[in-house]
């Protein structure tokens, strides 16, 4: 091993956060010198994770408006007040047209961000892929590894892209706003199903009495869902990120959650499940990158494109024709149709 | 050609609904015999379309709990009023977890599914990639060839996925509910940056006001954009799907935006983008599929999976090694790191 990285992995775990950022910035790295050493530097990690992990990994969903970022911030410094050294992997909300945003994420959490036991990490939303970045599953090991024991991560999305990020993490935090629940019957069962704690945001001013009608209709909604976990049945908080109302008991409930995950070693067999889903996903967007860049394939691409741009193609005949040709450049494969 | 396609193709063309229906069926086989079948009615398609195409084509997105399908709905029975033809994709939302919903979208759009102007076709959720369905494309062929002059297009999901959506589809209408404008200044821009029209539904009984304001939230917003449709600035309306007030406003609207994007051409250079971006998607889903299910590889996978159960492996260093195998898989491939 490079003895590089041995220094670097000592420097992390005394908590050096330069060490930190750099260590990061080279599991992201898609050079190949880097990715041997970043790898190395995880297998170090992974190695002291499994003598002992403090770390409990919560995605944080919700819809655009509903007061995420607002919300992480204002959970993050209470759990830093208790003690705790909180993470958080958010994703750069830069657009991506105009690849530019008005605010970043110093000032979308900009108390956390300079407190000493806080670490935030924004992935640029071009390496997002389902929700997740790419390199997320690398950043939450570092973390933890670090010690960071209370690791948030934002997800980009509702829907399927929040099954990405449910995968990979030990629990899921739904936030939503006050209104809104009354469709759940049935319709909009999906991704708040997947929810372990469901939280009404936005309790206050003339909002909160809409607001515990809402948490009302989630409760009742989420009795219908089969249990996802075993011994934890989701549960339901009202709170206001404005008004600080709420947190503690968004804390509180965390806390019990990670308890009763980790009775039983049911949270031991989640992370392997994780483990395994992230090796699928992870060679999947290689593979599918490997043959989009490869030279015939990326000619071909090409030549169509040039006929569309005569009107001179069909391109359901054309996709076929090119899906034929990308079954020929794999070695010794099955006829299989691919499905 | 198999007569029996020039036969269905035929009575698509008359209108014939049984027809309709199992034309998508076919074009959403994966049997490679069906797939031969399914282009060969596209390319019949395609070439109607090629000298006339009557049709918009429209991504309708928004979180969950702001009443998208009801809106459709609203929109859609307003439009066949109007002596307009409906084709309505959408996402059948059984849960993926439960594979099963209460409701399904029959009783979603209740009215909509019986007129005999309007075509409702559900993808299940298992085929959506990306917010889309795997043959979204193909549908929205099928129905404008046939003469449904306003296609509405579902989508799954806020973020990531919608740019999936906006990319295959003329325009992009958010629906939004009362509250939440707030937070647009920058942090949430992303997903509202794409929409050519937003609605705030939900203005009805005591949200009413509330709506108001957030339409004065968005409408400066909007501002802040720079244009991405020559000749059209994003508009936005307060309707409730409820009272039915403000859907002759969207109707409106989608009219205007759709004969403003006729001119000059620039629907019809959109339209080719669309294609490509077409076909890009679908070959990069054929690619992934192909690799993952390449025997070496499953087999490798499989064995990596047994090693995390046994606690025994870097799977950091696993997912690496994993990837060397399927670069070395593909033929004459340059050694390009993947990225």
């Amino acid at each position: 091993m490079d003895p590089n990285i041995s220094l670097l992995f000592e420097k992390l775990i005394k908590g050096d956060r330069v060490a930190l950022g750099q260590a990061m910035t080279l599991v992201e790295s898609e050079r190949d010198e880097d990715r041997k050493k970043g790898i190395d530097l995880l297998e170090l990690c992974e190695k002291k994770l499994q003598a002992h992990d403090p770390s409990i990994r919560l995605a944080i969903s919700g819809s655009p408006g509903v007061g995420k970022s607002t919300l992480i911030e204002a959970i993050g410094l209470k759990a830093v007040d208790q003690g705790r050294k909180v993470g958080v992997i958010t994703i750069d909300p830069s657009s991506s047209l105009s690849h530019g945003s008005i605010l970043g994420d110093k000032s979308r959490m900009a108390g956390l961000s300079t407190s000493p036991s806080a670490f935030i990490r924004s992935s640029p939303a071009g390496s997002v892929l389902g929700g997740m970045g790419r390199r997320s599953h690398e950043m939450i090991t570092l973390l933890a590894a670090v010690g960071y024991d209370l690791i948030l991560i934002e997800t980009v999305g509702v829907g399927q892209s929040e099954h990405t990020s449910w995968q990979f993490t030990d629990g899921f935090i739904l936030i939503v706003q006050p209104g809104g629940g009354d469709e759940l019957q049935g319709i909009k069962r999906g991704i708040t199903e997947l929810a372990d704690i469901v939280i009404v945001n936005k309790a206050d001013g003339e909002l909160k009495g809409l607001a515990m009608q809402t948490r009302n209709q989630y409760q009742t909604a989420l009795h219908y869902f089969s249990p996802l976990r075993e011994g934890w049945e989701p549960k339901i908080v009202t709170c206001s990120a404005l008004e600080g109302s709420g947190i503690d008991e968004v804390l509180d409930l965390i806390r019990l959650y990670h308890s009763i995950r980790l009775k039983n070693a049911n949270l031991e067999i989640e992370r392997k499940r994780q483990k395994t889903s992230w090796l699928s996903w992870s060679l999947e967007i290689t593979s599918k990158q490997l043959l989009m860049n490869h030279p015939m394939v990326r000619h071909s691409l090409a030549e169509a494109f040039a006929e569309i741009e005569n009107d001179n193609l069909s391109i359901f005949k054309s996709a076929f024709e090119i899906e034929n040709m990308i079954k020929a450049l794999i070695h010794s494969t099955n006829s299989n149709s691919g499905s």
